[in-house]
C-alpha cells in the first residue's frame, strides 16, 4: 500500500472501470461493481488490491496470492486461486502501469513563482508554471505551460523548456532546447562544455564548444546524469528515449528515438545511436561510432567498433553475445584442464 | 598537521590520556604526562605528534620515524626507534581513528534557521537543528534533534530525517525515511523515481514508483550517489552501511547491515544484499539477485548470478576469485605460447 | 553557425588577421582582406566560414568542402578545392581552437554580488567577482579577482579560490585551496570526507579526514565529478590537468601536471599519477599505486599494479596493450576451434 504521506491516492475504483483503464477483459465470478483501493505485489496484496503476473517464475505466487484482482495473460488464467477477479490482457505489465497511475495520479504542483526564486525579467514563462524556492531563471529563458521547475534548479541564459515538463531539484541546464513532457530527475547537469582540448606538450588548449543540447519530447533523464553540449554540431536526445542515473553523454552524441540507456553507461563524443537501442548499465562506447537501430548492448560492455542494427553485443571489446559466452566457456574449460 | 583553517584542534593531550582514548597500553620510557598535539603519518610526524603502524610494509618507516609516540601492534614493538613512546594495541588503525577524533573533534554547527531558507510551516523541526542558507524544507518534513541540513539542500514533502544527522550541501531527498546519525555528503539524490518502464514498440510506458527509501541508523553515503525509491516495496539501506561516491542503487534494492559499497558501483533493481558484504569500486550487479552475508566482490566485477554467503568473487561474469586469477594465468600462458 | 542566443559572436575577421591568430601561413588566391564570420565543420561550412582538416579520414570532405577558408597541414594543401583560402599550419586543431575562440570570445560575466547570495562578512572577495543568485560563501572564504561563482554554488568555510576562475552552478567545495584560471563545471563536489573507515565486526569506525584538496592553476574539472579531501596528506590535482565528467578521485590521490582523465574513471586512495598521463573513460585504478609520467591507460581498464612511465596499458587486470590485444586474439582463435 503506497504511503499516503508521499503519494496521492484516488477514490476506490470498480472492477469494470479498472478493466477499461487496463484495456483488459474481466473474468471470474466477481461483480463488475466491486471496488479496489490500490495495487500491490502478488505476495503482499489483499482483498481490495490489484496485482499482476508478468513473469512465469511468479506463477506459484500467483496461485496462492490473496489479491482481490489480478492482471494476467489469458494463458495463465487457469492457475488463478478461486475467488480472484481476473483482468485478462496480453500485456499485464503495461496494464499494471495504467492502473497504478489511476490509483496514484501524478502530483499536481500548485502554480507559483516562489518569492525566493531569481527570475530575469526577460524570461518568458507560460501559464500554470511552478517555480519552486531558490530557482534561478536567467535572461531570455523560455518555459512552456504547465511545467514545474524544482527547487534550487538553475536555467542559464536562453534555455528553452517545453510544456508540461517536470524538472527536478538542483538541476543545471545551459545551451539547451527542450521539448514537451520532458522529465529531468534531480542533480542533472546538461549543456556544459564538452571535453574538447587540443593536446600538446606545452599544455592542453581549450577548444570552444559551440553547439547545443537538443532534447526531444517525452524524454526522461535520471538523477546525476551529465550531458555535454555539442562542440559544433548539437548533442541530441531523441523522442521518447529514457536515460537512467549517472549516465555520461559526450559532445555531439546523437541518440535516436525510444532508446533505453541504463545507469552509469558512458557514450563518448560524436557517436550516433539509432532508434530503439538498449544500452546496459556501465557500458562504455568509444567516440565516433555508429550503433544501428534496435541493437542491444549488454551491461559492462566496452564498444570500440560500429554495431549493426539488431545485433546483441557483449564484452570488452564488444562482440556478438553468443560469441562472448562461447569465449568464456572456452577459457573456463582450458583453465580446468590446466588445473587438472 | 591539520590545517587550522579547516579543522578544529583540541588542547594538547597527555600520553596517559591518549592511551585511555586509544584503549592501548603504554610502553617505552616516556612520561605519562608528556603532551602531544596532533596525529601525523610516520614519515612526517615530529616529536609532539602521534603516528601509527598498521601495515607491515611500513615497518622501515616506523623504525626511522621521528614521531613522539606511535600506535603499534605489540609484535612490532621491538622495531621502534629509541625514545618513541609506544601505545600497544592489536588494532592500531581503530586506535588511530579514536585519537584523531580526540585531536580534531567534529565541527559543532551553530543552531540556526537561516533567513534565506524556505521552511514550510507544517514542518516539524527538532531542537538544535542547523538549517543553512538556501535550504528548502517542504510540507510535513520532520527533522530530528541536533541535525544539520547543509546549504541549498532540498527536502521534499514528508521526508523524515532522524536526530544528529549531517546532511551536506546540495542534496535532494524525496520519499525517504531516515534514521539517526546518518551522514549524507554533498550532491546526493535520494528517492527519485526508479527506472521503471513497460517497454514497447509504440513507446515506453512509465510505471508509477510507489515505494520509499528507508535509510537506517549510522549509514554514511558519499557525494553524488543516487538511490532510487522502491517501485512498490521499499529500497532499504541497512544500519551502519557505508556507501562511497557516485554509487547507483536501483529501486527495491535492499542492503543489509554494516556493508561497504565502494565508489561508482551500481546495484540493479530488486537485488538483495546481505550483511557485512563488501562491494568493490565500479562493480555492477544485475537485478533480482541475492548476495549472501559476508560476500566480497572485487572491483570492476559484473555479477549475473546469486552469490553465496562468504564467497569472494571477481570477473565479468563473476566467479570465485581464485578461478578468475587461474583463468587469467591460463590465457596469459596460451598467449605467450602462440607468440613463441 | 553558433546559436547567437547562447554564444557571443565577434565582428567578421579578415583572412590576414585569422592567419595571425592561427599562427598559420596564407595560401591560395584569396585577398588577405576577405572577411569571415564563423567556424564550421567541413561538411557544413559555407563561403564566409572557416573550417579545418585534422584527420586524414576527412580528406574527401575537405576536397569537396564549400568552406571559404580552411586550416590545413601543408602536406594536404594540394587536395583543396579551387577557390578555398588556405591557412597552412602543422597543428590545424590548435589553430582551429584559437580561431573559434576569436569568433566566440568567452562570455564576460557582469560583476555583481547578487542580493540573494549569502556572503559571510569575513569572506575576502577580489575585484570584478561575479556572485550569482543563491550562492553561499561561508566564513573566511577567499575569492580572487575576476572569478565567477555560479548560481547556488556553496563554498564552505575557509575555501580559497584563485583569480579568473569560472565555478559553475550547484558546485560544493570544502577544505580546498584552488589556484588561478580553474574551471569547475556544474554539480561538482570537492573536499568532502574520503571513504575512511576502520572496518570491524562491531561496526565500521569513521576515521577523521584531516587533509585538503589542492587544485593547481589551469585545471578544468567536469560536471558531477567528486574529489575527496586527503585523510592526512592532501589530495592534489596538478597544473593544467583536465578531468572529465563523473570522475571519482579518492583521498590522498595526487595527479601530476597536464594529465587527462576521461569520464567516469575512478582513482582510489593514495595513488600517485605522474605528469602527462592519459586515463581513459571508466578506468579504475586501485589504491596506493604509482602511474609513471606519460603513461596511457585504455578505457575500461582496471589497474592493480604500478605502471611504468610511458607505457600503454589495457585490460582487467591491466597489461601492456599489445599483450591485451594478443590475449583477445588467442581466445577468439581457441573459441572458433572448439566450435569447429
Amino acid at each position: 500500500m503506497a504511503d499516503k504521506r508521499f503519494f496521492t491516492v484516488s477514490e476506490p475504483i470498480s472492477l469494470e472501470k479498472l478493466a477499461e483503464i487496463a484495456q483488459a477483459d474481466m473474468a471470474g465470478n466477481i461483480s463488475a461493481q466491486a471496488l479496489y483501493r490500490d495495487v500491490a505485489a502478488l505476495s503482499d496484496a489483499v482483498e481490495d488490491q490489484v496485482s499482476f503476473l508478468d513473469n512465469k517464475s511468479y506463477i506459484k505466487a500467483f496461485s496462492t496470492s490473496k489479491a482481490g484482482a489480478c492482471l494476467v495473460d489469458p494463458d495463465f488464467a487457469d492457475r488463478a486461486p478461486s475467488g480472484m477477479a481476473l483482468l485478462l490482457t496480453k500485456q499485464p505489465y503495461h496494464a499494471y502501469a495504467r492502473i497504478a497511475q489511476a490509483f496514484h495520479p501524478d502530483r499536481v504542483y500548485v502554480s507559483q513563482h516562489h518569492a525566493s526564486a531569481s527570475i530575469d525579467p526577460s524570461a518568458v514563462i507560460g501559464k500554470d508554471v511552478t517555480i519552486e524556492p531558490g530557482v534561478v531563471i536567467s535572461e531570455n529563458v523560455t518555459i512552456g505551460q504547465g511545467t514545474r521547475i524544482g527547487a534550487n534548479t538553475v536555467l542559464e541564459r536562453a534555455v528553452t523548456v517545453g510544456a508540461h515538463c517536470n524538472i527536478g531539484a538542483n538541476v543545471v541546464v545551459q545551451c539547451c532546447l527542450m521539448g514537451d513532457r520532458v522529465i529531468l530527475h534531480p542533480g542533472i547537469c546538461i549543456g556544459q562544455d564538452g571535453f574538447g582540448f587540443a593536446l600538446g606538450a606545452g599544455g592542453h588548449l581549450k577548444v570552444p564548444q559551440l553547439g547545443r543540447v537538443v532534447i526531444e519530447n517525452d524524454v526522461e533523464i535520471g538523477a546525476g546524469t551529465t550531458i555535454d553540449r555539442g562542440a559544433g554540431p548539437d548533442t541530441v536526445i531523441g523522442e521518447g528515449t529514457k536515460i537512467d542515473n549517472l549516465v555520461q553523454i559526450g559532445h555531439n552524441v546523437t541518440i535516436g528515438k525510444a532508446c533505453v540507456v541504463v545507469a552509469q553507461a558512458g557514450i563518448s563524443g560524436s557517436t550516433k545511436i539509432g532508434n530503439f537501442v538498449i544500452i546496459g548499465g556501465q557500458v562504455g562506447i568509444a567516440g565516433h561510432l555508429k550503433i544501428g537501430d534496435g541493437a542491444q548492448i549488454a551491461a559492462k560492455s566496452g564498444l570500440m567498433r560500429n554495431v549493426e542494427a539488431g545485433s546483441k553485443i557483449a564484452g570488452i571489446p564488444g562482440k556478438p553475445i553468443k560469441e562472448w559466452f562461447r569465449g568464456i566457456a572456452t577459457l573456463d574449460k582450458l583453465t580446468r584442464k590446466k588445473k587438472g
